[in-house]
Order: structure tokens, then C-alpha cells, then sequence
């Protein structure tokens, strides 16, 4: 079932909002096993919406489009797609009535005439009813093709797509797609994708896809089936391989699940308290972490020591290793993470010193050099990392390695 | 100039990003002067693109494509462009180069092979070197085409627009089109619209946008003109206007400039040593700062007091002000800031204190009750906030009221 989405609104060509819908759609389809092959969005204009009308409906067998449903002139979809595919608009006196109920508590009984336009419906088509607006949806059928209109307020289009499309689609639908989400750190795409070489070789059912984020690297497995049950078959055996060959280096298998929320949850099972002290990521460790809901279990305070005199205060890093070896060195790292765990009183301490740039680098220190440690049960891990990228990116990379040594630390030792 | 976007990524057609870059690059191509009329997505097949671009060339001349040019076998967007369009791809050297030097100090020696395919280059085009990766763009004209290869990931494709493609593209048009951006904080959207509907009113040349960013509205004024001199003029007494209308409540007329580098540059100004003592935010505040080039010269050390505890213990929030008020409260925020500045020895502390949520809300202190306290002179300024949005939406409009608060008391006591 080839699947086609087509936005239709200036205000997304000029970039003044993100096509959020499109995102949605997308999202709600492939899951009901309509795969989407292609985005389009076009302006306000009838011949572009018209264009992409016949262009769409020549090679899919579903196509959605949003937006250009309102009551104003330059709201033309209707208009566009009955001429692109020879139908006729009709009006409908059950929308001219739900027209009137929304309007008359808002505008009195004097109801701008132009919302009249909204009750006109393409022939034969399905209407569906807008809880949260005056502009209908509607579905119409022709031949091989199914064109479904929605109206562009997410919080109109939303709700219609839930009570009124899924259940027309799940219907209509033979296929379900399913795909799991294999959650990595610490490595190059690069390097993941030579390491499943050999899985991605075959891309047919299930295909496997590698995305990266900073300092993340995402697997998805995708497989369909004619039920869930069959999809997920095909998909386990995959996400059992992947856990063989990349094993604690995983950090989770649910797409919806961060780095960080799996450190806490870890924190909370073996019941260890948590302090951060941080240089050059300044309170980007220890915001990360109190983002999640319920971080107060596991964080109370956490040490931002910028300069050498705070690192020497409040960690107790002695002058000699500053003197001798700098703030940006591996015995730096180890001295602040044992000295924020005794002075906070925590059982697992992570600390983070390095140089984000711009200036401050050297040649033997250079700009995204950073020293990561975490102290637990008296034994401090330092991981020495050569990051790359502007600032943000070196302090954003250094954020997500910082967590993971975290997790990493806290399996070996609760095994 | 008809001007078209391509966005190249099964993950856009499935739903699991949203499409950012195509609104980043219809803002600023608008601004340019080169409207787009269409945005295209397509997945990472090679037939879809290759589809994608032949009709996207007929039409336009400017095309733009995002995406695909990664070191996987999924990242076919050079390939399909050279057959659309029939041109050579070609080993570039100085790209090859590049990504060695990007690609040892974390890989090591033994680069991942399949990365050397991003040094493949279109024949006679220009190459922009990507400053945050490994992956190059690349402009290359064809008679009345002009196509531009940019990398997907926003913090790879921004920058390079930005510091390439832009001037690029202003010497290649025929109109110059300037805006400038007007940035206040503390404001909804709505509450900056009814102050200046007057002036929106009439929206031809210059016309007059706003857009809403978490605790922050940007009025952009936009003119088009023969050369920058004529569309400069328009828009000078519009943001005149705009001045006097919302004086201090502006914190930067310069669509470059944040609102945490507005507060490092007026703190280094009037030579004031800053620190904050964060609970809600936990390290929020401080880190957008420490993200600035430079803080270090007015930031040294912060405190993250989460806990009721680490509040006493650090800042010397009193036990009598925690039993009657709370930590949610005015009270606390005030000792906090105040123990801040005098503990840390500073100028200036911004502290802040409240319910993030998803729990811990009650009728009289509701989630989304925030604090803030800003110490400055031996005076405590408290603002009292009540926030909508979910955990990290409350933390990060605390961020932005936090940093905006600072730079009021600053202003006001450094006339």
C-alpha cells in the first residue's frame, strides 16, 4: 500500500511552522501498516495543490492531505482535489448543522458566510465529524485510490486521525509494520554499521537502518508481517543478534527510553546515591539527569567547578596535581570524582574536565580533549576522550559519555 | 527563482524525527530572497531521489537537498543526483584529508573504510567543508539549475548554511532581501501581538513576523530592496518603533546574539563575577552559560541544591524559612540567591527554586511554581512564575526567566 502525504500551507513553505503533521501522519501509518513513500508540501494555490494531487495519485494508493480546509479564500484543497480527480463538491446539511451549533455561542446569529464554504463535501465521500473545529474531514474512494483530507490545527487534525482514520485504515489495512530500536553509546555510525555489515546486506523483511545522534548511535529493526504477532517474529531473532555482538554496550531496547533515564532507573535499583562534578560541561551532566521525573531519589546536589580554586574548595584536588599535570589530565578527573563523592556523601560520583574550545587548546592538550571519571565502591574509571566539533557539540558529547561510563561503571559492579 | 527542498530520510517518512531542517531552510532561503514553492521528502532508496530531483529540476532553479550523504550504504543522495542530473562523482582530496584528521584522534589509525566514500565529490563542484562532521556539502550548476547537497543533521547543515551557502546564495540574487530580528523575554506571543498589531497591519514591504520560542518571542522586521542600503532603510523605523515601545523588555537586536551571551557580555562589562544555586533547573542555568565562549571570565563555580539539605549546607537557607514557607517559596529563593553571592564569594547569584513536576504540585503551590531570586548590591530581587508545559518545558522557561531576571538587575543597577 503505497502511502502518500501532502501538506498543503504557505506558512510551512516559508518555514514560519515545522510540518509536525506530516511527522505525526507518518509515524500513525507506519504503524498501521501503511508505509509512507513520499512528503510533499505545497503552497496555497490551486494549481500547485492540483500538481501534487495528480503527481501522488499516480503511483500511491493512499494519500492524505492536511490543511486548506478553513473557511478563508486561500483554503482551496477541496476545490483542488475534486478538479485533479474529476469529482464534484457537494454541500452537506449534517456539517451545515454542526457549522451552525459550534459558531452560534462565538459569533451570535450572524455566522460569517464564508464558514459555509466548510460544508461542502467531495461526492461520495465519508465525512468526518471535527470535534474541535468547523472544518470537516472527509474520505473518498476511487478505484485503486483512497484520498483522506484533514484540516491543519494538529489539535483538530489529532483527534480526527485517532477516532475516526485509524479505525477506517486498520480496517482496510493487510499488513502491520513493527520495528525495534537497538540504543547504543560511545561509537561512530561508522563503526557500528562495519560491525552489522553482514545483517544490513539483505535489506528486505526486516530491514535494519542505523541513525546517529550525538554521541548515540540508533539500530532500527523494521519488519511487517499480516499481524504483529508475525512481524515481531521476524524482528526478534535480529535484536537477539544485535544484543550477541554489542551486548552492555547497548543501553536499551525501547525506542522511547533515553540515556538518561535508564542511568537513574539503575541508580534507583541498587539504591546508590549520585553527585556530578563538573568543569567544561558547567550543570550539563546533572541537568540532564534531574530532567527525569523522579531524579530527586538518586540526585540532592551536585558541584559546578569551573575554575581550579573550585576544583581545589569544594573536591579537595590537590595543588600538585593541578600544577603538574594541569586541570585537563586524567589524575585532574580522578581527584574531583573521588573528592565529590566523600564531600557530597555519595555512593557513585561522575566527573568531567576538559577543553570545549574555542580557545585553550594546545597542541599536546587539544580543543576536545576531555577526562571523564566516575567513582564507585573506593575505585575511580577514568576515560580519557577526544571529541570533535564546536563547543556545544564537544560539551553535548561529553554529557552523554559522562552518563554512559556511569552505566557502565554501576553494571560491573552490581553484576 | 523557483526554489525546491528534498529531504532525503526513511526516519522523516517514518515519523521518527521531525522535519526541521526543510522550515530551518524555507526561513532562510525566504529571507534571501528565493521562495521556496515545494518541499519534497523520499526515503533512502536510490529510485525515489532519483525521482525526487528529476522532478523537482524540471521545475526549479534552485533545488536544495538534505540528507544521505553519510559514510552507510543507506546514504545515496551524491549517487542518485549524479544519475538524475548525468554527472561524474569524483575522489576530492582535500575532503579525503579532512576526514583523516577528523576521524583519527577517535578512531584511531584504522579509519572505518566505508567513510572514504564521503570524500566523493560531484564533478566541478564547489565543496563546503563541514566543520561539526565528516560528511561535505556541495553547490554545482547546471545551466539554469543550481544544486546544493547539505548533510541532514541540523548541527552539521546550520552552520554550513550559514557560514556558505548564504553568502553563496546573496551574491547569486538579484534582490537583496535584510530582516532584523527584535528579541524580548517574559512575553507571550499573543501580549507582543496586540503591542504592535498596528504596526502588522498593513503587511507589505517591510513586513513584520513573530515567532514564539520557549520564553522568548523574536519580532523579525523583513524588507526587500535593490540593494541592501534601500531595504535597510525601510526596516530602520520600524525597529525604531519597536524600540520605544518595548525598551528593556529587548535584550538584543541582533538575530545572532542569545539571550545567555546578552548576559555573559553585560556581566564582563560592568566586571561582575556571577553564580547561580539551581534546584528546580539542576545545573540548567549555569550550563547555558558555561556555553558561551568565555564565561569563565565571569562564572567560576555553581551550586546544584536539590535537595533541602544541600540548601542549608551550601547556601545557609535557614531551617525556620524551609519549615514555614517551603522551598517552594520567595523566602527560599531569596536566602538562596543571598547565600550564593556570600558563600561563593560573587557579585551577582541567581537562584532558583520550584515544582517542575510531574508531581509534587498541591492546589496553593501548583507544578510549574517557580521562584527566582536574583542577588545583586546586597539587594535580593524574587520573581514569582507560574509556568505551563510539561517537566522539561517548566525547567527551560525557568532557564530563560532566570538569565532575563539577572539581566534586568543588572541594567538597573548599572544605569
Amino acid at each position: 500500500m503505497q502511502t502518500e502525504i501532502i501538506s498543503v500551507g504557505t506558512e510551512i513553505l516559508m518555514g514560519t511552522i515545522v510540518n509536525t503533521n506530516a511527522a505525526y501522519l507518518s509515524r500513525e501509518c507506519t504503524k498501521l501498516g501503511y508505509p509512507v513513500c513520499c512528503q510533499q508540501v505545497v503552497g496555497d494555490t490551486k494549481e500547485s495543490i492540483i500538481k501534487a494531487v495528480k503527481t501522488a495519485s499516480g503511483r500511491a494508493h493512499l494519500l492524505i492531505l492536511t490543511g486548506g480546509l478553513g473557511p478563508t479564500k486561500d483554503d482551496l484543497t477541496k476545490d483542488a482535489v475534486a478538479e485533479a480527480l474529476g469529482m464534484k463538491l457537494m454541500e452537506d446539511l449534517h456539517t451545515k448543522e454542526r457549522i451552525r451549533k459550534y459558531l452560534e455561542p462565538v459569533s451570535g446569529k450572524e455566522i460569517p458566510e464564508n464558514n459555509w464554504k466548510q460544508a461542502m463535501i467531495l461526492e461520495h465521500g465519508i465525512v468526518l465529524d471535527n470535534e474541535n473545529g468547523t472544518a470537516p474531514g472527509m474520505i473518498v474512494k476511487q478505484e485503486n485510490l483512497t484520498v483522506i483530507l484533514l484540516p491543519g490545527p494538529p489539535r483538530e487534525l489529532e483527534p480526527m486521525f485517532q477516532s475516526k482514520v485509524v479505525p477506517y485504515l486498520e480496517k482496510e489495512a493487510s499488513k502491520v509494520v513493527c520495528s525495534k530500536t537497538v540504543k547504543l553509546c560511545s561509537f561512530l555510525e561508522s563503526q557500528v554499521e562495519m560491525k552489522i555489515k553482514d545483517l544490513t546486506g539483505n535489506q528486505g523483511n526486516p530491514s535494519i537502518a542505523t541513525y546517529a545522534r550525538l554521541g548515540e548511535v540508533d539500530i532500527m529493526v523494521t519488519a511487517s508481517g499480516k499481524d504483529e504477532q508475525e512481524a515481531e517474529d521476524l524482528i526478534r531473532p535480529v535484536v537477539k543478534e544485535l544484543k550477541k555482538r554489542f551486548g552492555e554496550d547497548i543501553f536499551t531496547t525501547d525506542a522511547s527510553v533515553s540515556l538518561e533515564e535508564c542511568v537513574v532507573k539503575l541508580l534507583k535499583k541498587h539504591e546508590l546515591s549520585f553527585i556530578a562534578a563538573e568543569s567544561c560541561t558547567g550543570g550539563l551532566v546533572a541537568s540532564t539527569l534531574i530532567n527525569v521525573p523522579g531524579a530527586s531519589d538518586v540526585i540532592k546536589q551536585s558541584f559546578i567547578t569551573y575554575s581550579n580554586k573550585a576544583k581545589r574548595k569544594y573536591l579537595d584536588v590537590s595543588e600538585e596535581t593541578l600544577k603538574k599535570y594541569t586541570e585537563y589530565s586524567a589524575e585532574c578527573a580522578k581527584e574531583m570524582a573521588r573528592g565529590a563523592a566523600i564531600n557530597g556523601g555519595c555512593d557513585v560520583a561522575v566527573s568531567v574536565t576538559g577543553i570545549a574550545g574555542p580557545g585553550g587548546g594546545t597542541k599536546e592538550k587539544p580543543v576536545g580533549l576531555v577526562y571523564i571519571g566516575c567513582y564507585i565502591n573506593g575505585k575511580v574509571t577514568v576515560k580519557e576522550c577526544r571529541f570533535q566539533g564546536n563547543r556545544e557539540i564537544i560539551r553535548k558529547k561529553s554529557q552523554v559519555s559522562a552518563l554512559d561510563l556511569v552505566r557502565r561503571c554501576v553494571l560491573e559492579n552490581y553484576k
